[in-house]
């Protein structure tokens, strides 16, 4: 078995780009991650994007984005998962490094969200969820954020304050990170005050969806050991799905895919969970990050929530999560955001996380889920 | 190096499927290539899709299908390349099953383009141009084929009646396919007096889109001789890419990406192009046609229409291509289309081809194109 290692990553601010195309936000990524590798030949692109054919009216981004990058000719494709499709990309780079057939991946999340009015953008994101029996009747991503939180907060007696920590801690990380879409801190009182967007999920509660783009090239580890001073390994890499309608669960609350993939590629990994020094959680909504913390096994059922209440999710606690201001203070490029989670991993891996750096990482868990959690794709990164 | 090979198949009727849902046009063909094989495990579901999103408001359909096809929580997710998607997707198997990590991966190809009006349609499609320099000006498929094709009369001296037996080849073989779209054959004076689509490119020129689904199971070569009687190995799988805009490229008349991916195919696989006994190419136009035999070699640059004048494309000629009528008579399901040439191309090998067999077909060719050949995907098959 080949063991694969990033030797490179690059990204882009997180915002509203409204001056930049597409091609353009692809390309400076990628740019950079080579830059950063020293290394400008590439064997074939991952292109992790969910929707430039519904807001940029453009399929074949993989042709596309080789080309613009420099990289004309060379093997390059789309992989969508839903806001699972950056780390579904990067395990389709990591799967084509381990055959053997590919020597450099690249893998690049791209997406371009703020271009288009509200309505939408709010129809484009609800094609994650099931077309033809939950965005049919009008289901949009935050009322079904809200569906579950409301469940969560009935069965285990949890008040809306009691999520305050995750957006706290992300706003807190991300003021932090200078490619932040939200670098403002955030107070717990404003946390409760927020205005409502599908009650009882607030306007702070909710990641909002940016425009951004984040790359990684990734190689064998035993070529990594001899081009790059520090690589970091990809120790394991899984994919799992669950219903993607709410409504054909067997478990409303519990994120079975998320446990799947977490359980595999920690075994994988020969990793426990108290080897894990930091996560990079899918917080597309408060109940998203209590329910992947419950999933991953770091809080045992209904009590995600508390670790952010006890403050063991901060940059010194035992978990630290959402590092560099997570899906809600970073920012959400969809298609994107898989592969944010992946750089940011690595950079923290690496020692050079700047003021969102953790002591001592080791070892990283990134977790990307598409739509309310029916993919799950997880990642262990460790520094050797 | 694991060696991979088809272990079942299944496809549905290429139509306008206006009854059936884009999730279960995808189990129809799944259930048939599970059966086929014998086999009900599945590892990996790549999804060869491209235009769900935004005909089907549905994007996702890695974890939508894996449920509705009985395999809720496998690993699903779906691969894009304009409609060389299904090629892409199955490639991506390959390189699953080959690193090891995957046992047994099943690919589907759906695609559903027929429930939405013309204009929404010919947009959509349009996506797999460049939208900012092509699609903006109004630029469709048509006519960029146009484009094609009339510098190509233009720069060989060839006439638009020289292009005909390229259809009347096509609906010729899929009179004889049960599952083709067109099963009417088609006269050579009925071609040359075809209604205008996009002069010179007309309506049997073109081919049609269609609804329709395709499965195929693969797994390691090793493992697949003990579980089915017949199984066809995959001998080399190659992509590549060339600049989407037609105005970027380096060449208007050569698919630099066809031909690099038939080279890498056909020097993986150890075979000659005179060993190939049957191709399935993707002649989404006649120039595609033409094109593709000029650049895998079949054919001397401007030569290709030759092939179809002499007759040499037919069941019994030197390279028989669309052997079940190709996307012009079975019709062209855009993401499924690839899967659909590799499915027919099994059939062949198997000798199970019925009316559209070729006698003695020991190694087959695929090759699925992406918009106008901007990404190219080809595949050797074997009959061991």
């Amino acid at each position: 078995m080949t063991n694969v290692s990033i030797i490179g990553i690059g990204q882009t601010d997180v915002r509203e780009h409204w001056e930049t195309s597409i091609r353009h936000l692809a390309w400076y990524a990628i740019e950079a991650a080579l830059d950063d590798a020293h290394h400008h030949q590439v064997d074939a692109i991952y292109v992790g994007n969910m929707l430039a054919g519904q807001l940029s009216n453009q399929n074949h981004l993989g042709a596309l984005v080789a080309d613009f990058a420099g990289l004309r000719g060379v093997e390059a494709m789309t992989v969508e998962a839903a806001d699972a499709s950056g780390g579904a990309a990067f395990r389709q780079a990591v799967l084509a490094v381990q055959s053997g057939l590919v020597e450099t991946a690249l893998v690049v999340g791209v997406e371009k969200v703020t271009d288009e009015t509200g309505a939408t953008v709010l129809a484009a994101l609800a094609t994650s969820l099931d077309a033809d029996y939950e965005a049919i009747h009008g289901q949009t991503l935050s009322g079904a954020g809200a569906l579950l939180m409301r469940r969560y907060m009935h069965t285990y007696g949890v008040t809306l304050a009691d999520f305050a920590g995750f957006s706290v801690n992300a706003h807190a990380n991300g003021a932090a990170n200078p490619r932040a879409m939200y670098r403002n801190r955030l107070k717990p009182e404003a946390f409760a005050a927020a205005p409502m967007v599908a009650d009882p999920v607030s306007l702070f509660d909710e990641a909002p969806a940016g425009d951004g783009a984040a790359a990684i090239l990734v190689t064998s580890s035993e070529r990594a050991a001899d081009m790059v001073a520090q690589p970091v390994r990809v120790a394991a890499s899984a994919l799992a799905t669950d219903a993607v309608a709410l409504h054909d669960r067997r478990d409303l609350l519990w994120l079975s895919a998320a446990e799947r993939s977490a359980q595999r590629a920690l075994a994988a990994a020969g990793v426990t969970l108290d080897e894990i020094d930091v996560a990079e959680l899918h917080d597309s909504f408060t109940i998203m990050a209590a329910l992947s913390l419950e999933a991953c096994g770091f809080a045992a059922r209904g009590e995600g929530w508390t670790l952010a209440r006890d403050g063991h999710i901060r940059r010194d606690g035992r978990i630290p999560i959402s590092t560099f201001g997570g899906l809600k203070a970073r920012g959400n490029p969809m298609g994107a955001t898989g592969v944010y989670q992946l750089v940011e991993l690595t950079q923290q891996l690496r020692g050079k996380a700047g003021d969102c750096q953790i002591a001592n990482a080791r070892t990283g868990l990134a977790q990307n889920l598409g739509g309310m959690g029916a993919t799950a794709v997880t990642h262990v990164l460790s520094r050797d």
